[in-house]
């Protein structure tokens, strides 16, 4: 039988940021790296806590990916996919990192800069969300997406990771259980397709993540969209299934506004 | 800000039996009922906690649908599914109540006679697994199911819930993302389908529980499926994709053995 009680079990936290959920995992001293395995086996939504990714927190100085920085961060957001791969950065899951911070007293309200496999970020309150610099949208030209044998005209968008942006009259009328068929060549490794409508400052999106499938939020997807939806610099209110999700862009840079909450804190003895 | 640690957050545990998961919530006394959307909430898998399902550990004597039941079982299993609806009994679910009791030591191993809204049922430890008795198979007659436009024989099996066990070449070819087309008029609610391969005392099985789509498990199923394959009394083991259950039919019920464990537990602010 486990002992919760006992303390041999290790803590955790969960949330969410507009549908897009973590297991969050405090180990401010880098003392226990989980294998890919373990952080899968966490990720896992039936036999494990359940989890889009893995959030570890990390003292920057005590990680060798973030020591670098950590004379301008005190944390290092060490982020992994649900299967136990490394990621760089995830919009949705620097608000979540953040929100853990400020609840475990571990960051001011204010501007928390953040160490990440992307750089430093800058995170800062705003009332109860959270803001994020995302770094620019790159317009990469023009592409199409065939959605059961439908072809939507899109714009293809560098947010670091590639997207696809395509206007449609109405993306809850479109299937995407299937991935959308996209040109190979332009997309070697996949792409991220959205599927927006509505005026430029207020669009409803939905979003298939390559290697994922439609996910109720994508932090870099909102960007990508508001940014093709604007056409310049502006501010635009994306929709998404999970919630709502505000973009700036200006002449250098996008940001990403959005909730964060974390639902649950634990014991498991999953790892 | 929430706080968890100041405690006024609900306590929660997490487990699972071969892959069907659960949420567990104790109120021994009945005091705060569970909404529906509230217990939506709670088994959402991205906003919440994520489960197939709640179990909320009450005394039998506390509430009204176990009352009679209170002189031969102390605890009911007041179980619900995913989107909040009220649930009678559950194969894997049981076992996991009966696992979250001993660990809080709200029973001694052995035989755990529990009140379910389905009667009396008592779940046994067998080493670190538990058996339950599941009441009898009974056979139904024949019909088919339909994947892919192919067609494949299969036996109606009631075990309170309906079954249509189908037997196939390698359950793993399958495409079972669509709902596998039934007889309407025979199975007008619905029915759960089993495809099933292997010899009649060790079987590999996929399930389609109506309703939800593919699972990792069903308790139910498991029987249905064994009862099927073993064509009388006997024991049959029972691969599913979360893991091993064994199903043993005497002339007059039928057992389903197999493992739970929990998880994790913590507390939430979701209720």
């Amino acid at each position: 039988m486990t002992d919760f009680a006992k303390g041999s079990a290790t803590a955790f936290s969960k949330g969410h940021g507009t549908g897009n959920d973590f297991v969050i995992l405090a180990d401010p001293d880098n003392a226990a790296p989980l294998t890919n395995w373990q952080i899968a086996d966490l990720c896992d939504r039936r036999s494990g806590i359940g989890g889009d990714g893995l959030l570890r927190v990390v003292r920057s100085a005590k990680h060798p990916e973030a020591v670098e920085l950590s004379s301008e961060a005190e944390w290092f957001m060490d982020y992994y996919n649900a299967d136990g791969s490394v990621a760089e950065m995830c919009g949705n899951g620097v608000r979540v990192f953040a929100r853990y911070l400020l609840e475990h007293d571990l960051a001011e309200p204010g501007d928390i800069p953040l160490a990440t496999r992307a750089g430093l970020r800058t995170v800062s309150c705003v009332g109860d969300e959270f803001r994020v610099d995302m770094g620019p949208a790159r317009f990469e030209g023009a592409s199409e997406a065939i959605v059961d044998g439908r072809r939507y005209a899109g714009t293809r968008v560098s947010m670091g990771n590639p997207h696809l942006v395509c206007r449609v009259d109405d993306p809850y009328t479109l299937d995407l259980h299937k991935v959308p068929a996209v040109d190979a060549q332009l997309f070697p490794t996949g792409v991220n397709v959205e599927f927006i409508t509505g005026p430029a400052n207020h669009i409803t999106m939905r979003v298939h993540e390559r290697g994922v499938g439609e996910t109720r939020s994508c932090g870099t997807g909102a960007v990508a969209a508001a940014a093709v939806a604007l056409g310049g610099v502006g501010t635009c209110t994306v929709d998404v299934p999970g919630g709502t999700l505000t973009v700036t862009v200006s002449t250098d840079t996008t940001t990403l506004t959005g909730p964060a909450v974390i639902v649950a804190e634990g014991h498991t003895n999953l790892v």
